[in-house]
């Protein structure tokens, strides 16, 4: 037990009327909803990454943090482990999710750097044994060192490809081997910094082949976890090859793989692509590809990806909204893929992050459910569609008419459609009745 | 003959020393570059709609032109027409475009609409016999009208699908009947004002099934222009299907569609969508869909579609570098989908803006053809992916190699690889050497 | 008494648990608020124009709405201030804000355009003597008619500026004579096209001379209400002179107009210039600036202004802590300048909206008060800034001390000063308690 | 002499059709333009933050360049000195800029720290005897040790206010000795993460009276150099108080200071501020606030500071009309605050950035030139203006006329004007003449 958290208890939930800033509100794990439990709709994950590897550094400045884990030897590792788990427990936090290298630190070969990850993955799994934290999913990162500047699977290079493809061999069996429900493949640095000097259609291919390699690998050695790419317009690329989901769905089919990987949506880089977090999710559904969530939003006047938690209870209605019509989740889950900020120095900041992103899902969850409960919004929506049950719409639909059959019937029958009201505003203060 | 442009003479090709802001200076459309005339390669066209039907409003304002032709009746129409074709001539265009709204008046029925456009159309057959001038592309305006404010293929109402349909049949035909190249489907109002009344998945099957329809008639009528989509994201609508062309190639394969249609690309909606011209035409040549292009930039600082002509000899440079490499738009051409500004109230100005957008053209094509034919450009590019020859590389991206059979390799060979730089300021400079 | 609104009764206040949607379920006006009614608090206000002028148009297409007093005529004119009249007793509204040129329609010359204003001001007068509904402000529309395409105030035709000039002092008079308790000068076409053709400070001057102008005419006739202008940072014009509160400060300032204009701050404006609303309010209560409010919100990805009624409570609180700390509008007001969208046909349309975006106000005004009685708030922010109280701290901010004193200090006492956390996720949260 | 360039050449005006990419193509030092040496115009200075210091990190990913000189002691500090004049040679630079934390490291206390600053100034001092490059400015850094995470002068702790001060008035000194031209204030991080906790008020005080204690010790100190303010809209904050030159001169104009401080305007930040450059120049220029100019462009589809060399001579003679129509940059120059993208690892890298962005602000300052000596521009521009220069119209600007005595001539001579042609095609055709 280290003493990072000293004098920091357990968060439970005290519901909406309590002042204690270190209370649950709304996240009440057990509440059914719709019949299952709030934890199991949410499934939150902790990311390793942002709450213990970064160092509240940007590009105008370095470290801000000052954490007794931070050094690069892997003592320094095991200490980051134990506060990490010490987090999970304070949270109460039924998942977390990895990078390799904010883990464990790299060593002087890949070698070496697989071992030092895969010690920490036997401290995880130790620990695992006595927590109820499981881990949501694994990833490696394949942008941070410079070796992979130009890109992991897209790099002309194809050493780095390689080198890529055996980094990411060791954490997938490693998430295999520690029940992992999913592996993310974020792009990281798969895009371009100039189009000048990129060849675009062939970096494609060689994205989709190693795509294909793991896919291969994850069904070899049994796992059954999604896998997971995530989409992201730009940063630290000029231009990310996975722009939004809309476009990870167009490569997908262009290679086969829409059946066999799904997305991991992030409200923020939602935002970034210059979409609602609800847009990217109905998009998501309506490809079959909705797999999982990185909870954190943008700032709405930033330009570049500022990974804050969430705190707006109206967004994630909407969002609840789609992944309940959806049939909620499945195996994956929402990752907190967000930091406090580099001014929020104490431990209990990393709380505070937490508990207000969990109150507002919860707050999103709740709502989301009441409005489909309560059915006007369905119905109201419904009703707008209706005239595309009749026969002959459906006919049209099902390709039994031609271009010239249908000229015939609006000349005979006169069709000189009159519009109906959207009713915007009023679907809108639907929504918020119940936010 | 009208006296609408009384006073202005046609517009020569003078050279670039000329101080005649009524000639060329850069397009000559004779010249040869890379061995074809200078016009094959651009196909320039006029657009009816920005020049000769838009009337200087904004959302602020209303009209500020003042033309003879602004009026509902059919004699107006045709004096468009007239006035059309003596733009046609005096800028020497090789090629026009046209919407079915903008050149002929909407009827009390469809009916009646359908035959004003074919009277107007066969206005068209007759000039076009005494003129160079070609149709580029023709298309339906399905948006202006308030049946289609909820989209027409798209809409929840299937007599508006119904009375598009048979809308398009007509432009279609028309378009066959006066030789056009191309039909464009631009997707107007295709997409939503709020997410809350829309079923995204719904509203691209019946977009697909429409498409289909149109193909289907083009084949029946011996049709053999391309059919084109134009990509763009927003506006009218909050959201656009045809967000870009990433987006528009996952559409297409979805609904097996991308071997039959291709993309127009326009300038201003690429920057819109918030990436490069020149980005949008290498991802429609690495997926097949480079088709067609409008001209027209967008503001560098408007959120909104500002429709200019162009005016960035470089970005004209990096765009015909795809286009070449491409082998070319082939039935496609450049359509100047530009208007002048509302303030710019003269005659004389159609001609400003033509001139301008074509010597921009011009310096951009000759620019690419010199990079092209300078070769270090290329040879620099090619030198960055020579790695991907090696045998070893070839058989990871054919698939002969699990990601096992990598990982032993980069152990094995201790493959740890350095990075090259990727020389973006040098090719940066060598571009410019010949803009 | 028209028939517009036929069937559709006074909106009442039924509390948060009515399903009637054409019922407030927060606004209550009478509720006391930190011991003021809740209408005084928020002195909301509808727009003539976007209610009643506004035909539902786009830069895309025509027309949606269907309304019988769309026409040329002083008739229509008078059935649209009759249906005016009935939507402000509908919604109990207690103020209401009007353009001169959407009441009454533009004559041949302004002689008869400022009598056809005058006209209707006198039917508005003779209502208001039976109604509760006051002007909160009005303003001349200096945007539409084309010979302001080039601006009114910084034309480069004098002629221009003397014409609206002689066009506001109508307004003006008419706005004072109607008990109005603001004037606004909105930008319009203030701005530039093309900076290629402009010359900015003298169009500042020109602006400058022409608020002087309005402001010795206001005193001349009593006028005691606030001048305001409305920071704006783009369109209709690629630039607007007002492009934000710190701008219009700046320009004020130089010009000795700080003290006698305030401004009229817009939530999507705001937005479109890249602040949050919140922003701009305490920017302009920093700078005394804060008047008065437009509510509506912009959407959050489209580039334009959409002006839509607000939905987001959260925004609202944020919105009503700065103006509570402020001391309240005064003589300001919250200007629904926002419109149903143009697919919302029906008259109860108009009334959603405008209930939804007083619900919303409601809800953030409490929520907002909430958080000033609790204090928690307050005292963390006072906190974070104690040490400015200290002796040395005021006398380095009196300008005691000079570089030299001071960095004698920082040697002396080893100044190294230690950061402290600036607990964004704690305050955030804590807001989130009060939403 | 450091081997760090080894086998580069000092870099030499060889005309436009070399095809050495290692030789200036238009950049000719003695090339009289408009009677004045190129160089004297542009007064082209390196940075040595970016070129000598950034390690090429990112918020993915660490150090990408391998350079002798990154370590944390003086004799590394030493070594960067050293190659810092070597590329000042092989560039023939006539100007150089610093900030005092990137040419030597951060000591123990302020004290140390102060030192090892005159220290390497020493080395500047004694190289610069012997050199032809001159100080253009220097600066400190307050932004990146984490002392300054919530600003410097801004700063909620006095003694961060104090401890910047100290910092300041070092550097301040260092750069009178060493002849600099110019005392640059970047903002850093003098803004806001969150409005939260955050009083503008009061740290709009704060920065106002640290600016006052800079003018005072300059003065005391006998530098004659400019104090220039460098706007950004945002980054690293989330607000940057100096957003871009409009609210510049509002701070400036509120505190008193607008006669003494001037702006640094940068490429790349008036683009993140949603404007031209060419329109900060000449908003500085009607202000009398046009300092000194960073060079460095944005990228145009990234949200955050990509800090490129210019490639865009159009821009650049956009930007050059407005210098040279306000007399040229005095005492200011233009700083390339760029740096080679972080892929870009060789040594050669540094100069072919640095050559393309001469070549760039050659042709940029050329073209300007000749659409200067041509006239057309001017006098078109001029004659839009012309009904300004009328006795009643400058009876109107000038005061002597009031609202009533213009709604009166208006009436009188039924003034109704017609709009004029703005031209923007054709000006923007005769400016693409020259570039």
């Amino acid at each position: 037990m280290t003493d990072f958290f000293k004098g920091l208890k357990p968060v439970k939930f005290k519901g909406p009327k309590t002042d204690n800033p270190l209370a649950y509100r709304h996240y009440d794990k057990d509440e059914l909803v719709l019949g299952k439990r709030m934890e199991d709709h949410i499934r939150p994950a902790i990311a390793y990454w942002h709450s213990f590897a970064w160092e509240g550094g940007d590009p105008f400045g370095g470290r801000t943090f000052d954490r007794p884990w931070f050094g690069p030897t892997m003592d320094h590792a095991r200490i980051k482990a134990d506060v990490a788990f010490e987090l999970f427990e304070l949270l109460d936090a039924p998942f977390f999710c990895f990078h390799d290298r904010d883990i464990a630190p790299e060593g002087d070969s890949l070698a070496e750097s697989n071992k030092n990850v895969r010690q920490i993955a036997e401290v995880f799994a130790k620990k695992m044994e006595k927590s109820r934290t499981k881990l949501l999913w694994g990833t490696a990162n394949l942008f941070s060192n410079r070796r992979y500047m130009s890109g992991a699977a897209t790099n002309p290079d194809p050493d780095v490809f390689a080198y890529a493809a055996a980094q990411v061999k060791n954490v997938l069996e490693i998430t295999h081997e520690l029940g992992g429900s999913n592996y993310v493949l974020w792009g990281g640095r798969e895009g371009y910094e100039t189009l000048l000097n990129t060849r675009v259609g062939q970096e494609a291919d060689q994205m989709a082949r190693f795509i294909h390699l793991v896919i291969e690998h994850a069904e070899k050695i049994g796992f059954k976890g999604q896998i997971l790419i995530e989409p992201k317009p730009q940063e630290p690329s000029k231009h990310q090859y996975d722009f939004d989901v809309a476009t990870v769905f167009g490569f997908l089919a262009k290679y086969g793989l829409e059946k066999q990987v799904k997305c991991n949506i992030e409200v923020g880089h939602a935002f970034l692509a210059n979409h609602s977090f609800e847009h990217e999710l109905a998009v998501a559904a309506s490809h079959g590809l909705l797999g999982s969530v990185d909870a954190n939003r943008n700032d709405l006047q930033s330009g570049w990806d500022t990974d804050q938690f969430p705190n707006d209870p109206r967004e994630m209605t909407l969002a609840f909204y789609h992944i309940l019509k959806n049939g909620g989740l499945g195996k994956g889950g929402f990752n907190f893929d967000a930091k406090v900020r580099r001014q929020s120095l104490d431990p209990a900041d990393l709380l505070h992050g937490h508990i207000g992103g969990l109150d507002t899902l919860a707050r999103g969850l709740k709502a989301a459910a009441a409005l489909i409960e309560d059915g006007t919004f369905d119905k109201t929506v419904d009703a707008r569609y209706v005239g595309w049950e009749g026969k002959e719409a459906q006919a049209m639909l099902k390709g039994k008419r031609s271009l010239e059959d249908i000229a015939k019937r609006v000349e005979k029958e006169a069709i000189n459609p009159e519009p109906r009201s959207g009713q915007q505003e009023y679907l809108e203060n639907l929504v918020n009745r119940f936010v």
